[in-house]
């Protein structure tokens, strides 16, 4: 499998657990964050499928495209360990969705971010939430769910928040 | 259309046109020219797909990642327009393919590169060449050819040099 094979199995994967989620939270009202802005592609998709609702983007340092960056009132800037803590007073409630695309190029680094944004996460989230993960995180409270057809195991990663 | 659908898409009519090319070219000897290494997921494609095949990479400044760097003797560094014109030295005769990946985010600068690419491709292509390109180019010699299936038009274009 090519480079570029990889690329559109990757982004076909992330597409539809995105669209999985959007369907799954479909009536339950509440925020959605996305952990990871990048070139805004994903935080794009997110605000299309999903409208009028709050998305928080999570984003060390904005890159995007100037079309796919939100708002100031959306947008928590900084390390994931200084603005996710204290987040829930930005969100206002616990998320019903929370996308993390927080891989990088270095395997070690990613290792450490997913360590620490899977129980960083846990709080924001409400009962009955999902997550999609480009990593594998440990969310307390939180259990595996069974990947859309077509997603190979491992390519991406999604969890739903137990009921309270 | 989501920047994520509209990703998805392009990454796949990229690859349903470089394998369409490298159906066509089965069985014709020759080098095959790639202009614009980026990221280097198409020059891994094309590598795979074309084992044994001479592949030429023309890029202004190497950013791909260091798997995806061909060796000194099949890189051109530099501008396009340093390289192109004296190509033919490096090459040792006409490319059967040549693949174009050229855009960039300035539309301007982009139009002004494909202006220059097409006529400084042509002397570079062996009778029956084909081209695969991101950009409508206008190269003396040659006939735009029908999309794979699937492949709307305009978002990726397909070249035949006629035989001579």
């Amino acid at each position: 499998m090519s480079r570029l094979d990889s690329a559109i199995r990757r982004l076909q994967a992330q597409r539809a657990c995105l669209d999985w989620a959007v369907a799954g939270i479909a009536g339950q009202p509440g925020p959605v964050l996305e952990l990871g802005l990048g070139n805004g592609r994903t935080y794009d998709h997110l605000r299309q499928r999903l409208p009028g609702r709050q998305i928080f983007v999570f984003e060390r340092q904005v890159a995007a495209h100037p079309d796919c960056v939100p708002d100031a009132a959306h947008l928590l800037l900084g390390d994931f360990r200084d603005t996710l803590p204290g987040a829930l007073a930005r969100t206002g409630g616990g998320a019903v969705f929370a996308h993390c695309d927080i891989g990088s190029g270095d395997p070690a680094l990613t290792a450490e971010l997913a360590a620490f944004v899977g129980p960083a996460l846990a709080p924001l989230l409400a009962a009955g939430a999902v997550v999609a993960a480009d990593q594998a995180l440990d969310i307390a409270g939180c259990t595996a769910v069974a990947l859309p057809d077509g997603v190979a195991p491992g390519r991406y990663h999604l969890y739903r928040k137990d009921a309270e």
